[in-house]
């Protein structure tokens, strides 16, 4: 849409990278963050439905001047890295061909986040590409980091299993979690750029509803992960939706298997989290608002008056809990630091 | 504002109706329910710190085109009953004047809520007229509909228990409850007219929270009537704020002291509020849309894999929440129809 | 969706009314005033879309739990009257067929408001029924009052042109009027229930802009109304969308064929509009809040320091914009009060 | 609130700079941007009302973990440009002393903005400091830039009327313009951090409103601007709120002393633009999204039905019309990219 576009940020390209999916919220992120990004070159964004246009006339606040085009890997020039961000399903085919090619891929679906092969059938159906599940890291940054760096596949955490394993890790990790809620909360964007009549403005507007009532497929994902950690508990998740663009808030309601006072808690927390670069102890509830448009996850933890522990945590759900951490996780693959293009 | 007013409804007044405190959100909708009421009359409308404004410059919407006073009680016109919509302690002694004019109450606050008198001082501090808590009768009308009929001072409950309660009673009845977490959230609205700087525009738009996370005087409030009810069981309640105006969701996470089955639950609500006229059953989790502007509460209770008892409730705050819920009762105080005026 | 659901105000019916269009947003809420109102009795909601479901879950808040059906003409009950809420075009036929009933006939639909022929189909295309357009009544009820008890078809006026006319009609009656730039914003209910993408809560959320640039339709229909008041100006017309549900506000610049003071024109408009029980002369710029979910209109008039006349307008446009004056007229054509239902 | 913040994008700095007036909206704001900023240094943010603060404890997303000092010249490390968000009449004796230490100094304030001391003194009151009006250089970067580079203190342009002049200044600079309405519309953040009652989350939410009605102080402005670049035409600027945080649209109704078409006005004001980096012709009515959180300036022109031509102007009032210009300024001052830190 503009006429003439100044270059973003001037550095010395270590990586070319491909976004694929690049259209939908989530995908045109990882292309804004890769275009700015002073070490990485974005080589191509793809898109199944939109190829031919531009994607700066779709999000014109992103300003990436490129045009979208169809994935055709015959037609790719050599790339370093690929981010797919395409929707379960349609994920893993795609993935396994950029591998193919020698392409590290950073996939921000749900196609390798489950370990358990049955479990993910369960859930999301056929897999399209089983073979490549066990050579998959789990990409939590601050609990995975090291296999991070040697990874050549990643699977990049649900918004929700990122924001409610951050509030829970440090218990779990001590293996102190007995039974946990998690009344998790998101903006809009998270229910991608489809919806139909139920994310039509109107019927968002002054609105607010749980849904997925009766199952959310993030569940297992964070049963899994607290089970990794620690802490094989039960976990109620009921997920909700607000009437706001971007962010994520999970309200996580624990017993513990022993009692904890709110000192030694915080202070668990604190430890856990000092020096890094996205996960921060705050003093109180995170909001949304201090978390928008950034990689950053807000934490707070207390323990109320009935002996439950309470942990909460903020996200932006296209950040943190997607595109964002994505590319924190591509930073590490390439020997990167693990901030750059993300502060 | 407007230069001159329609009548509202038409009727053959019944009774003679102050509203004391009508200057905030839920005084103004309580003197704009009154001002629209076939059988009641509307004679004065006071406020502490708006006197001398007209009720409809400070609230056009409402369009109820009188002149706000002081509350002297020697000026006072022959009434009835009065609404009484002012903080909790400024209530008491106002309620008590009232009463000794010979008028039936209504009380929005938080003052003869609480049956006990030292769980009262812990929460609020000291009782303005402790003399007059024993009389006074719990204004949750689906379950006091007796007692109200015969009431002349009502303590219309807080707009948390009011959903909470709706949303738990059938199975507090039933004795099932075991122990309860409470995740509830509100629209801005909730918070009064003033606030400040973290009610600004600015501040609330695109953010939510939680907040009072180390305790919330709601709480005991919702476990003494639960327990009323015949489910003694502890309560972990927390509120958060949403960026909408009106509006009151209630998600409730209930281990049940014996299993009960989703259709056994279901069926237990269904019959439980069958013939209530204000309580709907629904079948799916409930919208804040939905209520808005409404004296309705939609529940929904479903059980979730790990075989905890889900329940939502959604209300509009300022109607079934505090006016609306008040008017209801006064309509029985009164021998009217229960729904007059709120339809 | 509510399983039982309190009967609404008792009245003793005038006429029986169907409203055709019943799932759309001004069709709904032409039925839940209707199904309201003292002296109608709703009989019949049609729905070319959603045929076979119940309106209250499509509209909860609007609590009118009837079953949409087709319009079938050889199955509709006896009816008094009918008001259609279709798209422009398909609404012509649909009306022809009512009047062919026998029905008092109210359309939503732009299809009957443009007097001359040639003019609506320069803008809308071919027209369904020509031969009933000179019968047709414009429903703007403060200028075509006595006509309006006589109409056998009204054509309820579009949104822009009820706000834009109300705006300046005292200076056009006036013959003032020399030229004017009408600046209308609107919330996105005004963009009805489609829209797509475009109107996807994350695209229109935080957002505002101008639209149809080169030509919007409602600017001929207001170019009728204010020559046939007696100022043919040529007329600037801007539409905006606005991130709310209800509203629409115009801002008018108006330069007259002779000044005009602040005092004058205030006077002028206060007397134009005394007695009218929906349109009210207020003392400042009026906002969309005041009107919300009322049938009113509130207008501001001044003088700025360049000597041009400002005149402000704020309606919902789907009472006063559509529903609400469509009732409005009923009430004139059944010889009830034209305030009933509406307040 | 952060326990340990990462360092943000590293560089070699050229400036040391002080921002003053840093816990307001677009101190922060500023603050933010140069703490950010590869070749400035902040070291210092002060504020008359939150001194002892730190910064992100009021502006989480801001990122910035300095505390808040009073303003003491005495105390004042050696700096090199100061940036000050005082309200206007408090600025001008604070940029004074600022001059007085030899800072390069920019001013977000209205008080060196009005070349005439008369004209300001009619609009703000008496003026604090004269005696720099006029070594001042009005900011306004695109029409300036050649004076910017050799200014010492220059006066960033009002938010209505960067986005207004911008808007215009193609036909202005031709003498084209003979006749001016600009009706602007802007988030709540342009009404600062104060605002009461009225800026309430509740007053605001789905409202919009006209204001200033009789007159605002950015229409001389305005006028200024446009005489400046060639247009001495007479300016009708009515401004409106709108509910959303941030953004900014003018929607410009000019008459033209000639006649000019479509595609004439549309490649006057494509080449104009060519090659500027913050401002974009578009191809349509431009939207706030679109420019949210960048220092970007979105235009289209066109000429409606009647002749009249009109211009559309999107920016973020924040950034463009006011931070981010005041910092593309400070850059040229410094010898620097205009861009850099911006983008």
């Amino acid at each position: 849409m503009p006429d003439s576009l100044p270059q973003p940020i001037e550095g010395d390209p270590t990586a070319r990278v491909l976004v694929a999916g690049a259209s939908g919220f989530t995908g045109a992120l990882a292309a804004q963050i890769v275009w700015r990004h002073p070490k990485l070159e974005l080589v191509a964004v793809t898109s199944r439905s939109d190829a031919g246009k531009r994607l700066d006339s779709l999000y014109p606040r992103y300003r990436v001047p490129l045009e979208l085009s169809e994935l055709d890997l015959d037609e790719i020039e050599e790339i370093d890295a690929a981010i797919v961000a395409y929707p379960h399903g349609a994920s893993a085919p795609a993935v396994a061909a950029l591998r193919g090619l020698g392409a590290l891929v950073v996939d921000l679906s749900a196609d390798f986040r489950l370990r358990d092969l049955p479990t993910y059938e369960l859930w999301y159906g056929e897999h399209g590409a089983p073979e490549l599940l066990e050579g998959a890291v789990y990409g939590l940054t601050e609990f995975y980091r090291e296999q991070l760096r040697d990874a050549e596949l990643v699977a990049t955490p649900g918004c929700y299993p990122t924001a409610s394993v951050l509030a829970l890790a440090p218990l779990a990790e001590r293996g102190l979690l007995a039974d946990v809620v998690i009344d998790a909360k998101q903006g809009v964007s998270g229910a991608g750029r489809g919806g139909g009549e139920a994310m039509h403005y109107v019927s968002m507007d002054e609105n607010a509803f749980a849904y997925k009532t009766e199952g959310h497929r993030h569940r297992p994902e964070i049963e899994q992960e607290l089970t990794a950690l620690g802490s094989p508990a039960p976990v109620t998740f009921v997920p909700h939706l607000l009437p706001l663009d971007q962010g994520e808030l999970t309200s996580c309601y624990a017993q513990t298997s022993e009692p904890i006072s709110k000192e030694e808690v915080q202070a668990l927390y604190r430890e856990r989290y000092a020096g890094e670069p996205f996960v921060h102890v705050v003093d109180g509830p995170p909001g949304l608002r201090d978390v928008r448009d950034t990689n950053e996850c807000h934490v707070y933890v207390t323990v109320e008056e009935r002996g439950r522990v309470l942990a909460f945590s903020a996200i932006d759900n296209l950040w943190k809990g997607a595109a964002g951490q994505g590319v924190q996780n591509l930073n590490l693959m390439l020997g990167l630091d693990e901030t750059m293009g993300l502060l």
